[in-house]
């Protein structure tokens, strides 16, 4: 049997390859959803709280922002009680794609869990939480780290 | 409650930060290894069966393999039966980062699902496996999709 975490991982990689597939936009890949998500939830998130919501480093949130804001999809604007800090908002050419990427995520989450009966989905969602609440603690100290996620990918 | 698949994403992504910093190399990150496991595993494989072992793109597999090539990792040698094929090798230097890679991964996973009832833990494996075939076949017609998790990330 693979490992939990190898499940996890390639799950979470074919859910990127079916979101950014049925988008059928040629600059939003999956990878890019949670961020469409965060940041139409939460219009003025400074960038670093951004990180945090999503668990990715600072670096790799300053690159995938950077690339939303040259496509259109966000501005950015400085914060006036902290200028170092950097809020984040969502355009209305994000904000028109919006329905549809809910619409994907719940079509794939729907296709996941169907068939799979109630009472077991139960215990699965429970545990999943239990491990993303520790999978947090565990990462937490390290997601100021600019060396996490760095590489080609 | 989070939905699935952003628990999941979660779990991943703070996975990935973990093991970043666990294995302290300026050029290995949490997204590497999987790469290390199956190249490892498969001497000799192909580019596109990595793509399809990972779950990942061509164009984001062949990205990689050429960050892991330039650091010495790995070496790609033209396959004599078809010479568009390229053939992943790990080098010396890949075999000797494999222990911590296994023994961080193997931690991590300990301390995912530590604590949890075993019954529980069972189901939740049950799911998950039953999960990732369904989201495998879902993705499928998609991966040689070279759209697919482009963009920034």
């Amino acid at each position: 049997m693979p490992t939990i975490m190898r499940s996890m991982n390639v799950i979470s990689r074919c859910s990127n390859i079916y979101k950014t597939d049925k988008l059928r936009l040629d600059d939003i890949g999956g990878c890019h959803h949670a961020f469409i998500f965060t940041i139409c939830r939460n219009p003025g998130m400074s960038q670093d709280m951004i990180a945090k919501e999503i668990c990715l480093n600072k670096s790799t949130v300053t690159r995938t922002l950077g690339y939303l804001e040259e496509r259109g999809y966000i501005t950015r604007e400085h914060d006036e009680k902290d200028k170092r800090s950097l809020l984040v908002y969502p355009t209305d050419k994000m904000l028109a794609i919006l329905p549809s990427v809910r619409a994907i995520a719940a079509e794939w989450n729907e296709a996941l869990a169907d068939g799979i009966p109630e009472d077991e989905l139960e215990i699965f969602r429970s545990v999943l939480v239990t491990m993303q609440k520790r999978a947090m603690e565990l990462a937490v100290s390290d997601t100021d780290n600019e060396q996490s996620n760095k590489g080609a990918r």
